[in-house]
């Protein structure tokens, strides 16, 4: 039962030379596999970067692997041409309504507000894709790599769309990758191409300004972990992700 | 280019009424896809699991994405009949000689030695599939709930094969689902079938037990997440796991 879904991916979302974002191409896959299926909210997905797509027309061919009464699995690929580009699996149901936790043992970040946290948009700021697409607002206590130097192993911040869309559960998937790599605020300046990205979507989201951290555990031989949570406005966590990424010493 | 391997599930690792142990099911769904690639390690793997399968044969369908130079990424899935019970993307590569991290923010868990630890093969303990194959050790601190408590969504101990197996990166994705569910900690007795399990192998780890931790941090609304992480003998970070898990509230 496969089906194909045309893709346009054109500069709306793009960084550096013309580079397609992780998160966004996500975000268009599992739109794409959720069609196939009676559930709406991706509860989890995960997702294999084998190579970058060019801009032009790409597909999204889906694969129903079940559809079931509380749950949905999907496996979907991003292809153009003969080659897959990215390879998603999303399980899908139905998130309801909030539910008061039986044990919650995380925090919100803590961060200053946004008007004193490092625009993404401001005068000095590289314009690009994402910059138009999102706004971002960095905590200074972590953004200590825009001036050359180094902070930590976490990068956090603030973060809404431009255009004013309330962020719903499929937007969580791109934001799960919006942030800078951690890698950045450790000093190592250089590309961090994302080989796996897990998401898991935890609530909706209640609108406003999400709020989002992103950690490294191990930074070694090339590769390193990226954990990120985000917080919506009424202090839930709505997403769950993480990543395994490479990056190259300077 | 999809090739298909026998597998024939025994009780070896079985609990419960005959089911499989899902860790052991990714190992041998992953370890027949890596035949398929001249890459040896995984490094990031991820599974949804859509149906248990029952005793008995089944198979395991690969299809390579990509071979790579540096890494490839292969698809497989465990089916039984028609009905495809698990379904993994792993992409795999070379973990080559361990380096020092150029960053490390985590720490190894805590436990007391081994001999002070709660065994899995104890005379009150329940004898299956798993407990004839791990030696688990379990924190008493964290061992509340076989007595009937409850201590906190962290459950950690000491694991080795009984075989005397040592540990290899294959070994790692099974052991990612060892200890019991989190939920147990937190005084929830019941089934908590994992919907989405993510590992990423860091490092070989070094002969000797491992120490295994897992956390939550969300519990809400029938599902929770799971965090994993193995530390080796020499205190090395070799391997990450996140999940999302189902639960029954009593």
């Amino acid at each position: 039962m496969s089906s194909s879904t045309p893709l346009d991916l054109d500069r709306t979302w793009t960084y550096g030379p013309d580079v397609q974002h992780g998160g966004r191409l996500l975000e268009l896959v599992v739109q794409a596999a959720l069609g196939e299926v009676t559930h709406a909210d991706p509860l989890a997905v995960s997702a294999h970067f084998l190579a970058a797509p060019r801009l032009g027309t790409a597909e999204v061919r889906s694969d129903v692997l079940r559809q079931g009464r509380s749950v949905s699995t999907v496996h979907a690929q991003l292809v153009q041409g003969d080659r897959v580009c990215t390879d998603v699996t999303v399980t899908a149901g139905d998130l309801g309504a909030w539910q008061e936790p039986v044990a919650s043992t995380g925090r919100p970040p803590v961060l200053p507000p946004v008007q004193d946290c490092v625009s993404s948009r401001g005068d000095d700021s590289p314009r690009n894709g994402i910059s138009e697409q999102l706004d971002l607002r960095i905590d200074p206590a972590t953004a200590a790599w825009l001036d050359g130097g180094a902070s930590g192993a976490e990068i956090r911040g603030w973060v809404r769309y431009t255009s004013g869309r309330e962020v719903d559960p499929l937007a969580l998937l791109c934001l799960a990758d919006a942030l800078p790599p951690v890698t950045f605020s450790l000093g190592i300046a250089g590309w961090a191409p994302t080989v796996e990205l897990t998401v898991h979507v935890r609530a909706r989201p209640q609108p406003g300004w999400l709020r989002v951290v992103q950690r490294a555990t191990v930074v070694a031989g090339g590769w390193f972990d990226e954990t990120c949570e985000i917080w919506d406005s009424a202090d839930r966590l709505v997403a769950q992700a993480v990543q395994l990424a490479g990056y190259r010493a300077a």
